[in-house]
């Protein structure tokens, strides 16, 4: 039975393992996985940053960019759900190469939609391009792009609670922010509690606090990001 | 031809227009239409509350709730993407008949599952059902549940652009809160930019904004509901 595995010709037990195979690797999965070999190909970091709408995203990215200026080449690809350009326009005005994609109401990226977008991109000159996903906790979650760090923005405005209630998105960062630390004094975040449920979820997973208001804690991120970097 | 569309017999021009009905009504507008009828038919008022995650949806119902009793008979339908019931046990911590209903990971309530939910209330003898739709700005805008009133919480820790980011679901709601006035001294938010957004989208609907941490504005909010009340 082994042997015959081994063969040209499949024997039955091969055959129908195959199509299970099949089905687990989704179409957007083999694009991820081909957008990963050609950013890998290019020695590109990626980051694919997800958030609720509002959470900072565009902040903590418009942060990293100037932090990280001198030290690596940036490239940013803003996802929006409407044809609006005003976090692109941000981007820009920082002399940083983006790419808008509008999902047309859809509610996450894709790895098609990366594919595009990172035709438009000059790969070979870039360290680091930083994907923001569309303002969503949930959907973004089950999309592969093909990047390398899953970077989850929380913020203490939406309450202690959120592990618990978006386990998949928790679950499948690499490090997490929790951004608006500056409100402390005036939002009921209950700190332990949310750390437990990240802890549930995602044991270990970095965690940097974080004020895109004051800059507290944003030093530490882009300092570790930077570690990471290609070179 | 006008003669011809009001017999009993179809004219060819008939036939051919309807197919493309059939397209404009999905299953789910079908079950939701159902579910319409049905609200109707026992006479009770239904809202659909949507917003971002941490808005302040569970906080606004749990204010109502308080406001309303004893002027109605009231009854809640939860939705939740995982299988927690941190807020409906807040709501039965109140006396009032609560319905979890978990998506399975799915993003949005859609009308079937409200069909079940509403299964199991006493819809004879309850006013108002306040349903508490998936946290998340997109995707629950593209499903009809059947209920009554379309709410949508904003808050100012997510930003004044965020109508212009997420404009299907600001076109489609009814009554707007805007939460969490409270942070005004500390957040960055232009609320004539936040109005200018939501004019361009929903011309004149009825705003509260409120804090339901201080309770500002939620008088408003639950006079205005109490007077849409049955009878």
């Amino acid at each position: 039975m082994t042997e015959s595995a081994r063969t040209a010709e499949p024997a039955r037990t091969t055959e129908t393992v195959i199509p299970v195979v099949e089905r687990i690797l989704s179409a957007n999965d083999r694009v991820a996985g081909a957008n990963r070999q050609r950013l890998d190909a290019s020695r590109v970091l990626t980051l694919n940053v997800m958030a609720s709408p509002g959470a900072g995203k565009t902040s903590v990215i418009l942060h990293t960019l100037r932090a990280l200026a001198g030290r690596a080449r940036m490239a940013v690809v803003e996802g929006d759900t409407a044809p609006v350009t005003i976090d692109s326009e941000k981007v820009a005005a920082l002399g940083v190469p983006v790419v808008q994609v509008n999902t047309g109401g859809a509610c996450h990226l894709d790895a098609e939609m990366m594919s595009n977008a990172f035709d438009q991109l000059p790969l070979d000159r870039v360290d680091l391009v930083i994907v923001e996903n569309v303002g969503n906790l949930i959907c973004p979650a089950g999309f592969k792009l093909g990047t390398h760090v899953n970077v989850l923005i929380a913020s203490l405005p939406e309450g202690d609670d959120k592990p618990w209630k978006y386990p998949k998105m928790y679950r499948g960062v690499d490090v997490l922010l929790v951004n608006k630390t500056d409100l402390a004094p005036y939002v009921d975040f209950d700190m332990t509690n949310f750390r437990r449920g990240v802890e549930a979820l995602n044991p270990g997973v970095v965690t940097f606090p974080v004020s895109c208001r004051t800059g507290d804690g944003l030093g530490a991120w882009t300092d570790w990001l930077a570690a990471k970097l290609p070179r």
